[in-house]
């Protein structure tokens, strides 16, 4: 089987956010070709059109890692909705991760973000 | 100068939203008790309640690194106005950093989170 990996992140209408999500994405994306970022609303390029796009590549599956550091109602409701719809849709499967947050790899960055960010104040 | 660092998520009325922020900040907070967590709304304690707190157990500053991924209203507008308004109120000196989704240390945890969460799928 394979397997397409899509970072979702939000979205917004300001640019300089959807920017951040694109240089978060970018040392994932350019390491994996199989990797790819969407956004759930507001931006492009939509969960959406990443999920058709991933099956017109002939992936058989697309798993969906959340840029959310906490599972709230999009998570919890709003995406999984969307993806049952998409795999109707296009004849994909479909899963949800949970959301980066909840990973000790996220926390244990978090020190050495704090560590480097304060060193010198 | 004395400085304690407050780590701001911005807080929900679902407690596992909150709990998800605690695990995420306990390796920071348990390494070091100049670092603590607080919430914009809607959780408890408030960043209000931290920088009073500051003040009372003497230190003379916060730097406060948010727990977002990128700068929305919040960041731009709702909580600059929130640290000058508890500049006044307690007399103590307070920093704003980026918020940790804009750091380069976030995006190299992501690629080792992609490997984790997807080695077995």
């Amino acid at each position: 089987m394979t397997t397409k990996i899509i970072l979702l992140a939000h979205g917004s209408s300001d640019q300089n956010w959807t920017d951040t999500f694109v240089e978060l994405a970018k040392p994932a994306t350019q390491k994996d070709q199989n990797t790819t970022l969407a956004f759930m609303e507001l931006s492009t390029p939509s969960l959406e059109c990443k999920v058709k796009e991933a099956k017109e590549e002939g992936y058989d599956r697309v798993v969906v890692l959340p840029l959310f550091l906490a599972k709230g109602r999009h998570l919890r409701k709003d995406v999984p909705a969307m993806l049952k719809d998409y795999e109707e849709k296009y004849a994909i499967e479909t899963q949800l991760l949970a959301p980066i947050g909840e990973h000790p790899i996220l926390a244990a960055a978090l020190t050495d973000i704090i560590t480097d960010t304060t060193s010198d104040i």
